[in-house]
């Protein structure tokens, strides 16, 4: 007879409480002043976990099953050089699903629809938008090879440059709505962009981050696994990763579109959109060797082209994603990714250098572009400034280049505070500048007044519910 | 240096995508021929696990990790006398989440100030379908020493006794309202007794297997321990368990209410419900040793008082349950615990008999008190055959009832049969000889057509729509 599988085992739901009272906690406070939620989830994993009080932990529970002091919340971490782990592989795995969770969210937003109408002038920011601050960032790595950076490891330099790429739209989006201006042209080509931004900002980080574990992996064990290895056979592997999840991608659209039509509005959808969900994201990491979050934001876009159920999808999603898998997720970078300990001044005076080519990069290469496309000097600073602000995908990204598997070629852990700083300054600083740009700016409409196309239009709105989504704590 | 945490290994990604696709696959089989959606999900974890094709099951895929023939989906198991399992802790804890989140919900969905008004007759009616197949339970299992049970091993034969008690109201609730009688005072009572029955089954399974974990427990060790483990300290630690999270819930009531007044619909009255979810849960497992289950069940009726946060964080966390969590509980049951090994004709006799009794019971045992109550023969009946459909609540006490923790006082999992022969006989039966029974009976109203009080109406509106969710497919 095969003993029934349940463990009795219920640590974990105190560790899964504890992790969501302070994740909830910490963000609606962060809110309440104006920060974003997510650095409040950050901040209560950095207390829960070993980052301040090491073993004895101010929150640690003492263990009533054993006399022993038991530090529950210490979940994974090295004491006095010593590796330990309690009982983390299921909050590993709930960390896992967050991150495919979030970047599936994030492609089941774009509306593929809306994006093909898109103008010349929000991809051309886009790109720009990318390029510049991954331009500015490696070069600010060049110089700082005494923590880990510099020419010799080109790899962590070019990933500090792909952090720096993600915009997120949602703090832009909730001011320019305050202030009335979503709807005008600048507005919806700023939303626009910033999807592209994604986009290009996830195959960037595809290619670089194969290629670096390529380059960690051991390219001599021959075979398929030794053919992956190599940077050639990592480019082919991406780009045969996108041809087979494309090629199949035209089918699951297909089949589900069938499907929305057949059972509108029903829980086989969502149910089958995250069966997609994990096997493109089994599929990229385990067997084309990219990146999982790739597959999960693949499967994302492809599901979004069955555009109404992939709304509902998407609020389903969303509420796992946010009551049980995102908040995990993000204290998992407080509880194992931040710690005081490697601190010096040189991280730190990086840090805030690399944040202020974030910054300027944005508003560089976003508002040089504006002004090629006749928008004039203040509106131009307006979509630098609007594309400024950085979110959870910076997070998810820095995650994806600090992974261990990696191996040397992985940034190391500290440079997560340079993109927890990255989200604070910048979402600070957007809506303040924001507003003070737009109280000197009477005409916001440069080219006779004229509306934005209605796609646009569209993709604005659903930008602008998912900031009201956000923000509904 | 602390490493980052998230571990690249995605094999819990596949599985879950496969668990996912197969349970909703059969799960919506099942349903288009009117069979309960459950069973399907749990025929799906026996064709995914080894309960028929052993170690070389039919879906299993090849690992493409080694050239070794990696059976996947064998989650955990015996195959010829030693044990393994493969990367099955996450599983465990989504299985363990599921079947916490399914008594939460029962217990959110629980509506206590309707409960107060529920007349005598459904009081009455729910304490007799307790009562009645309880017993018959017990006594059916006394002949049967060969299989295990029999007078010699109590505790197991008031185990199945406790499976034959908790009603599933869902499948009755359709098919009155497809009849128009849901609203009838016959109707809103076979509600009311069935959420009563769901308390009390509770209570008898807390009792029942506190004491069966004492007794298997090793009373000698001495201290709270040792005491915990004495028939009379575990009557006094189920009794403490209540007190505490009785007296704790007056606090938090008044605190949902509160958070419900000043931010109503917001994240965080489910986020911080699932917070309390999991602490009364693990309060009640690893502090006081009464069934975690228990816990999630109080908690959600603690909750429940909370009116208005409670219906919006029952739907949020059904969305938890049903994309993600219950599925992986119920394929695990498939998964882990049938087995076509040890079966014999004695267990397949006992399985009849006892599904006999647990159907004859309810019929009886409801019957006998609206017969009581005035209604006549055919409307009694009717009361009998409505309460007599089992589901969900039935597989997760036998779930506790067969959990290892249980030491020799266990059921057997061979006894999993039975509950899945229970729940199939009885849905296939209850609608069917519900209209029949309708069909020749004509006035419903007994007492002059009143129409059954409000609050009533509520609490089945409320059991409807749970109903109507369930069959979202």
């Amino acid at each position: 007879m095969i003993p029934f599988a349940i463990d009795s085992g219920l640590g974990f739901a105190i560790v899964l409480a504890v992790i969501l009272f302070f994740t909830k906690f910490f963000g609606l406070l962060f809110r309440h002043y104006g920060l974003p939620q997510v650095l409040g989830y950050i901040v209560a994993g950095i207390l829960v976990g070993p980052a301040i009080f090491g073993e004895f932990c101010g929150f640690c529970l003492i263990g009533f099953e054993s006399d022993a002091y038991t530090p529950l919340f210490l979940l994974k971490g090295t004491v006095d050089g010593e590796a330990f782990s309690i009982g983390t592989d299921g909050l590993e795995i709930f960390s896992k699903i967050g991150v495919l969770f979030l970047m599936f969210s994030t492609g089941l937003e774009t509306d593929i629809k809306a994006l093909r109408q898109t103008g010349l002038a929000a991809t051309l920011m886009a790109c720009a938008g990318v390029a510049v601050p991954m331009v500015l960032g490696v070069l600010i790595c060049l110089p700082f090879g005494d923590i880990g950076l510099g020419p010799q490891n080109i790899y962590r330099c070019i990933f500090v440059g792909a952090i720096l790429t993600a915009t997120s739209v949602a703090i832009t989006v909730s001011v320019l709505k305050e202030l009335g201006k979503i709807s005008t042209k600048l507005g919806t080509t700023i939303v626009s962009a910033a999807i592209i931004d994604d986009i290009i900002g996830i195959i960037v980080l595809s290619v670089v981050s194969g290629i670096a574990k390529s380059g960690a992996a051991d390219a001599t064990v021959g075979g398929f696994e030794g053919f992956k290895a190599t940077p050639y056979g990592t480019i082919i592997m991406i780009v045969a990763f996108f041809a087979v999840a494309l090629g199949l991608g035209f089918g699951v659209s297909k089949l589900f579109r069938w499907m929305e039509r057949r059972w509108p509005n029903t829980h086989r959808l969502p149910v089958f959109s995250i069966v997609v969900c994990f096997f493109y994201a089994w599929l990229a990491e385990e067997i084309f060797g990219v990146a999982d979050i790739t597959g999960a934001f693949l499967a994302g876009i492809i599901l979004s082209t069955a555009h109404r159920s992939s709304i509902y999808t998407d609020k389903k999603v969303d509420v796992n994603t946010y009551t049980m898998f995102a908040p995990v997720f993000f204290a998992n970078i407080g509880i194992s990714n931040i710690t005081f300990a490697g601190m010096n001044g040189q991280i730190i005076l990086f840090a805030f250098l690399a944040v202020l080519m974030g910054l300027i990069g944005k508003v560089i290469g976003c508002g040089a572009v504006a002004k090629a496309f006749k928008y004039n000097l203040k509106e131009s600073t307006i979509a630098g400034v609007g594309m400024m602000a950085r979110g959870e995908v910076a997070l998810i990204v820095t995650a994806t280049a600090t992974s261990s598997e990696l191996g040397a070629n992985a940034l190391p852990g500290e440079f997560m505070i340079m993109t927890v700083l990255l989200i604070l300054v910048s979402s600070i600083l957007t809506p303040i500048l924001l507003k003070l740009l737009y109280k000197e700016h009477k005409p916001d409409l440069p080219e006779g007044g004229e509306k934005a196309p209605e796609e646009s239009v569209t993709g604005t709105e659903v930008a602008a519910e998912q900031a009201a989504t956000a923000n509904n704590g």
